[in-house]
């Protein structure tokens, strides 16, 4: 039986996560989930942030669930790099999966796509890119400050990227890969995605392709979402690209994401778009669907396929039964799509 | 008497710059402008892209004014590197102006939004960040391939940017700026860009504040443009932020910048944000707005804002007359625009 670990993080975490174990032990009884207490609640307690203990137990389970973490009273950095990015890197999680849909009984912002228009998945590269951390600071505080980031990009990295991308798309009904990168402009960082690219897709002749660079496809995510079936993308634009592609659906509080390790060496990580909102913390009222759909992802991801189509049904008919702009009770929707589930 | 190169360029190019010196010609009689041959088209006749002897020459000029320049057929990066980037960063333009207004007469893809309540610029440092061309790759195309883009920040560069942001803030009605970056990741370069932005903040108490992290403004951007008066931003992020606000306020069609050295020391050079458009290349059927507005910001920059504030009414009577959907040719609106701004 499959054995998870959670971390249900701060502000909302803890309520939509709550909801995701319970649709999961319906679709799947006998998880094994152990709690793990990471996040700005524990940062502020005990200094800690992950603990290599702790890490080294993360390793042992089969995939992690997070709700969210961090808050405003943490300085910039200190959760993310020191605990969602050291995650991501720690466990090889190279495929940054985020799915968009426009689901039906969802209004979107964009006045001209209907639901049922939007069906499209991003593959964020999650472990190279500008998320290295190799950057610096020299002179601090006085006028000849100079600050550095560095993108760093390799062959192995991009190549099997892009790979996931697509077989991914061999499996969808369109079959088409579009790359993003910005090659007119990063020049050395382009042109090594895009010869991996063509590499690739050479050896795919059943998929078709395109290229756009990322300022442009900022512009038709809003103009014509419709027209991407898989995107592959490195961390940053990835990172863009799904909030707006998160946006044109119906908002982050719908998107889900997983930090998948293909190869199963180490867990795969999944988790909804959306942070922990600490403004509405603690109401009941933040909506579960991103963080079920994360655990749909979830079960695909260890091979339950079946179960993970029934979470994704559940949640097509619990947002077709929605009333737009009706205030919603966060245990009741997860009491909902655990019943649908299971019907 | 105001001595402007016209650089045309590529695709509709050529068109839309007819459109905007006919303007210019109308509101400012005896601008003196003299033309040179930049572009893809160039470049395939003789395999220059900018010889010194132009740059010296354009470097005589009180502004630029440019089309569009690049055809699919030249290698990427060829004329952004060596011709655009070049520009700006020979001629020190740190400040990219990009103003996105919803206009009355057009509509937006934002069901939400009506026209009239977006009216944000984007002020986009200009001679820094990715942009720095400060990358390499090793090992070509083995499997050890590494390929990097280093981001280069001085306080210098972020600190100037900032400055031009909250002075044209405190001119405007709203007073608010909003830096735009990504702290939690990007920490060194995040860290620069926040000191500096609290301190000149802190000189313009008159000036609100806040800060987003990139993915979340372009979220934002969707969800909620109308929440922006002026973002500052690094040179990639304005890129894509720029495209965004474009596209929820009608298009790139209607687009316009400034790449502008406010000190005057060098030429500021004027464009619209969209490209050369080869597929519709001389049909007469592009838009020549954003090449227009581009001319009014280039007027505003020379000191002419009487003239700048002609077009711009000019511009919005015309927006407000079109019917959507109806087809345009380029010249009509251009003679149009010239007999509304004379009037
Ligand atoms: C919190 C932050 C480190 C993270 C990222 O940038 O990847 C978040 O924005 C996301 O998209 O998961
Ligand atoms: C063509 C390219 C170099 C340029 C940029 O990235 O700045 C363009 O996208 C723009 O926004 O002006």
């Amino acid at each position: 039986m499959a054995r998870i670990a959670v971390v249900a993080g701060d502000g909302i975490g803890p309520e939509v996560v709550g909801q995701a174990r319970k649709v999961l032990d319906a679709v799947l009884p006998g998880i094994e989930a152990t709690e793990y207490d990471l996040g700005a609640a524990r940062w502020h307690r005990t200094g800690e942030v992950l603990p290599d203990a702790v890490l080294d137990e993360l390793a042992g389970h089969d995939a992690i669930l997070l709700g969210a973490v961090g808050d405003p009273t943490v300085p910039p950095g200190v959760l993310e790099r020191g605990l969602l990015l050291k995650l991501r890197f720690a466990f090889d999680q190279y495929v940054n999966l985020r799915p968009s849909r426009l689901w039906p009984g969802v209004t979107g912002p964009l006045a001209a796509v209907k639901p049922g228009e939007v069906d499209l998945v991003v593959v964020r590269e999650g472990t190279e890119g500008l998320y290295a951390g190799a950057g610096g600071t020299l002179h601090r505080d006085t006028p000849a400050e100079v600050a550095t980031e560095e993108s760093l990009n390799t062959r192995h990295g991009v190549e099997r990227v892009i790979r996931d991308a697509f077989a991914r798309a061999g499996r969808r009904e369109r079959r088409k890969v579009t790359l993003v990168h910005k090659t007119n402009v990063l020049t050395h960082a382009g042109s090594l995605w895009s010869r991996a690219f063509a590499q690739v897709a050479a050896e795919h002749p059943d998929v078709a392709t395109e290229y756009q660079h990322v300022d442009a496809a900022a512009m038709f995510l809003v103009t014509n979402p419709s027209r991407y079936d898989v995107v592959v993308t490195d961390n940053l634009f990835g990172d863009i690209l799904t909030d707006i592609a998160a946006a044109v659906t119906g908002g982050i509080g719908l998107a889900a994401s997983g930090c998948i390790n293909p190869e199963g060496r180490y867990p795969s990580m999944f988790e909804p778009v959306h942070g922990s909102a600490p403004d509405i913390a603690g109401k009941g009222v933040a909506d579960p669907v991103a963080a079920v759909l994360s655990a749909a992802l979830l079960l695909d991801q260890l091979g339950h396929a079946d179960a993970a189509a029934r979470v994704t049904a559940a949640v097509a008919t619990e947002l077709a039964g929605r009333t737009p702009g009706a205030p919603l009770r966060t245990e009741e929707v997860g009491d909902r799509l655990a019943g649908y589930a299971v019907a």
